[in-house]
């Protein structure tokens, strides 16, 4: 099958992204939301990444008002879905939620639609019944699609298989490295091994080993990067780093996620909220002196 | 005090990086080791190494030249360590071999000394006792020097904390990024992190959650890295990382450890000896195309 007509269910930041991302590649959107509000937003995120791709000279002006032209904001969920091929839920990261908007729109979606979730924590066995069609399900994941531009392809054990390269094709038809996660698994690829890094740098911390800036710099300095894991920390939110660090058992993790509580409780939950374990909009870490 | 003279203990790989890099900053070395054999190809690793770095403009012929007529290889252990103002030792990682060393060259060293070892995984407290002033010794490790510049500072409980100052300013002297680590640990701080990484795609592949190329391509196109974890592993040695990794007792360090033992006794050592996860001089990950 081709895919030529894509419904973006949620218009948070990375709906937005994979929304626009998809227009610059072509497709027709569908973008839907509860709120207008909601709507607005993704609408002025996307003129926002339209100008820095502008100023970076990756697309001409004509190039992003033609972009914006294939894109439909709607609140209407039978107009969103209507002629589907792929539909990409990036709703809350709740499973009511993402349940309930799964039994609503595997009812509303025509018989051809491949169903995707984009969850960051869940799994796509979560929801696949809720769809009401199992085999048409599937996790496909995305990073932040202009930066990080790997989709993970993670089937749940009723997917079809053939849906596996219709999603690589598409993948890469919009700018993105797909990569196959084989089995379910809570963080797919990428995400667990950001966690591992991301634990054993407060762990350092935690056990008083070395101080968060000696701990980032040994990051940058020896892999040359432009952060270590406490920027990547602030970056994330230390809100999300918390819910993802404090349920595990181990004392390390545990430890961790106290030292992120005792943030967050003051209000630091990384650059979002203008300080973390740096301050913003000019974090240490950024000083080109910081690496010396 | 001002450190003048360096003597390099073992003329190994990052003993000869370490010492070149030293004279290269004005250092008058003098690089030690038991075998003629071991001095002369330490000598040729530096002229390599000279070679490329004027190949890449970052010195003249003139400066080569002038850095090699201040590094002095002796088999003498007296004449090696005359004059030392700071002798770092990077011998064999075998605790007796580093406990002999220490024995004899505490004995040779002149007072003022500082003394310092560059092991990867062992502890400075382990050594210091041997040298006979622990309170001149410390941790003081480096990575590869050239590429990444991060240099360890790690004080064992008895280390006079004069030295810490010391060996920052020096590190900084030969273009490194002195980092402190406060408590002794193994793995220091960076090592700490890069095997947290490494045993979670070793996890991944472990139970078959993903292929070798999908987890390196993960990691590679979402931080912009020019190699993934089993990349860094063929450049490590599976056998150093099997060294690392097998006596740690959780379930999937041992998984992954039995994985290792299946390469390394086909002889796949990593790029070494032409194979590991991948096959060299022309491993896939370099491809241009292997992160589409």
């Amino acid at each position: 099958m081709t895919i030529q007509n894509v419904c973006i269910l949620g218009a948070g930041t990375l709906g937005s992204r994979v929304a626009l991302q998809s227009a610059i590649s072509g497709y027709q959107v569908n973008v839907y939301d509860i709120t207008q509000k909601a709507l607005d937003g993704s609408f002025e995120t996307m003129k926002k990444i339209l100008n820095q791709l502008q100023k970076a000279n990756a697309i001409t002006e004509d190039e992003a008002v033609a972009s914006l032209s294939r894109i439909l904001f709607t609140l209407d969920p039978e107009k969103a879905i209507a002629n589907a091929d792929l539909v990409n839920e990036s709703v809350t990261e709740e499973p009511d939620i993402k349940k309930k908007v799964w039994k609503q729109f595997g009812a509303l979606a025509p018989e051809k639609t491949i169903l995707t979730t984009n969850t960051s924590y869940m799994l796509a066995s979560m929801f696949a019944e809720d769809s009401g069609r199992p085999n048409k399900f599937c996790a496909f994941h995305f990073h932040d699609v202009f930066y990080s531009r790997v989709v993970d392809i993670m089937p749940h054990p009723g997917t079809d298989p053939e849906l596996i390269p219709i999603l690589e094709k598409f993948g890469r038809s919009i700018n993105q490295v797909p990569v196959l996660v084989k089995k379910e698994n809570h963080g797919y690829i990428f995400n667990s091994m950001l966690l591992a890094l991301i634990g054993a740098a407060g762990k350092l911390l935690t056990n008083e080993v070395a101080e968060v800036e000696a701990i980032d710099k040994s990051w940058m300095v020896n892999f040359h990067m432009p952060m270590g894991p406490f920027g990547i920390l602030d970056s994330i939110g230390l809100d999300t780093a918390w819910h993802v660090t404090h349920n595990r058992p181990d004392k390390a993790s545990q430890a961790f996620a106290a030292l992120l509580k005792g943030y967050i409780d003051q209000g630091k939950l990384g650059e979002k909220t203008g300080e973390g374990f740096y301050t913003y909009p000019k974090p240490r870490y950024k000083d080109p002196d910081f690496v010396i």
